[in-house]
């Protein structure tokens, strides 16, 4: 990236969390906000960010005065995901290295589901544009979803010779059944925003231009709930699964780490930078 | 309640039953019926009506004349689900009348769902109109429910400082996925007919003025279905979840037990009980 | 069946697995599929047929040269389930004939749906025409369906005397959540292709005109995706509820053995074969 992108998308934060490039953390009254902010670059994930909105969901479910966390984005994406710059070593010939990328990116994806899984307030997205990848699965660890009519959901696993992660393929068939849950994480399909509300990974659709007002107006009404009420009945919804959501995540981890060496990773990754390098 | 009042809802009932005001119990054919008959409370459910409802499920059980069950009402609304004069000491100041009247509905309350875990015949709701609290909770544990198009879905748990019973927290999410399950229970959002269909919560909306003909059509076909394989076939699937599902109304129970005791509880139903006083 | 009927439907077949009548079995490009052809018999299985299914199954898990498995049907019908003349013994009075056909039937149907949840590959299921008993139960253990609108999905355990098997007290629960299933389990309501697709059953419905194209084109495009991908992503989705799909299928079986004995289920059969013999 050069200097003035790295400006522009110099992140915000709060006491007790880093600033780390691509990512506003704010709060807004009752709402704990975090916002990607990386528009250039699709809003796609750093390790820096991953860390960073791990930090910031861990601080959310403690701090004393929200009631509410929101992940939102800036510009026309939601979030392509992982940033596949992050697996640029997996693009070259030296398997050393791409072991050493693979234990290193599993253990940041790892940290950063469980951060998910671990919240004790509850989670809003605001879907504004197309989300892809982790950026889809994660969904299913959310409490709500408001999705622009612009949105799609995407998690093109398999061309790219990976396997589901975010507890996907827990959460998936609890959402929408296992028929359609194969249909998004072993078929690749991407759908659009009202196919998603119809599968149970979102909650609402708005038109773009009434998409800021509409979810303003939302969480403020949602921070607004009995605080106690939403932290304990978020806990206890959650407990109900908890135990299992970690272990699945352990289980996507340590299969996704052994697809990041496969044959079928190497060249999907290697033709995607080669791609990304010639526009 | 004046004595008129209290004749009109004078209970009717079947040998091995005690008639309660508010509860009609008659069997009709091959159907046992319970109707909540309290239409100026708007069906809302006292201790004496959750006793008896809970004695009819279990003599519906063994009942060798009927093949079916059924859970109707009388008047414009379904039931306004947990009667809040129930809970009238916990808006005094009187913190050992508080805890005692917990520790008593906690017992009903847990009680009266885990007669519907244990029935062993398919149990059909007849959801004429408005459903509250408890009376939509519960309905994760039928078999088919028929709403009218008049009937809405309504659980502000977290407005009055409450949580969610019925095991509400493990069937909502298997009927609709763990994100529209969160918008019903921990954001309160009041739903149609139509929606709480498209949500697994009902299998079919009717126009209310054929809402009468129509389910008395649906009941009697399903009664006369072969008895025993309804009884074996119900007992078997509720089988794969039986165990599971008296585990989470135990955990329900005991959340809640402690959310009756909570300041955000009592301010609530304070409030509501001197809104009640000034109509 | 007389002899030209039996010559239209002898099975064709790929090394290593004997041909059996009614059952078509061929390669086709990275497509391993599997065709009923017994249009006259509106392609319903036979205990050759539902051997031979399963060692196709089994067979096209391990193939090296196919990538997806593909269950498809000839004729206007897709398939009206088990034989019931599969069931002649228990039309008659000798309990030993019926203990015996019970159990003979109880191993056939165990192995059967064994040989789903083991399999390996995404499997696809092209739904043409109607669909009765456990040709619609164990679409639940499908990755991916496609039914043309004149298919329906119907399986009427009850009137039978039966109960439901191919794993659909557990798969349709989660599919379509625990009302929605009874409907169907319990209810045995014959269901549209649209209502399976809202149900979450059926992933895809296309005119019937349209459906020979259209399938051809999405089995060809799903053949293409990285095959390792494929396999593995699916062994994952499924390695989450294989140990419970094991286990169902045994209760499942242990409980229509003790149907298959009942009142219920001789008067039932012997009813059906008499009208059978009429026409």
């Amino acid at each position: 990236e050069d200097v003035a992108n790295a400006s522009e998308t110099a992140g915000t934060t709060v006491d007790g969390l880093k600033a780390v490039d691509g990512l506003n953390i704010t709060r807004e009254g009752k709402v704990f906000k975090i916002t990607l902010n990386r528009p250039k670059k699709f809003n796609a994930l750093t390790f820096d960010m991953y860390g960073a909105i791990q930090n910031a969901l861990d601080l959310a479910s403690k701090d004393k005065t929200t009631s509410i966390t929101v992940i939102a984005a800036n510009g026309p994406y939601f979030s392509a995901g992982n940033d596949l710059t992050n697996f640029e070593a997996a693009s070259g010939g030296d398997r050393e290295k791409v072991e050493e990328m693979a234990k290193v990116a599993k253990v940041v994806l790892h940290e950063y589901v469980d951060a998910y899984i671990r919240h004790e307030k509850p989670l809003i997205g605001l879907v504004n544009g197309p989300a892809v990848g982790i950026a889809v699965t994660v969904l299913g660890l959310f409490d709500y979803v408001i999705a622009s009519d612009r949105a799609t959901f995407h998690t093109p696993f398999a061309p790219l010779g990976q396997s589901p992660e975010g507890c996907s393929s827990y959460t998936f068939p609890l959402l929408m059944g296992p028929l359609k849950a194969s249909e998004l994480l072993l078929f690749c399909k991407k759908i659009s925003a009202e196919t998603a509300k119809s599968y149970g990974l979102v909650n609402e659709v708005v038109p773009l231009q009434e998409f800021h007002a509409h979810t303003q107006k939302t969480i403020e009404e949602f921070s607004e709930i009995p605080p106690e009420s939403l932290s304990i009945n978020k806990t206890h919804m959650r407990s109900l699964h908890r135990e299992k959501l970690f272990e699945i995540n352990n289980v996507e981890c340590d299969l996704i780490a052994t697809r990041w060496l496969s044959k079928e990773c190497h060249d999907a990754v290697t033709a995607f930078i080669a791609r990304s390098a010639q526009k």
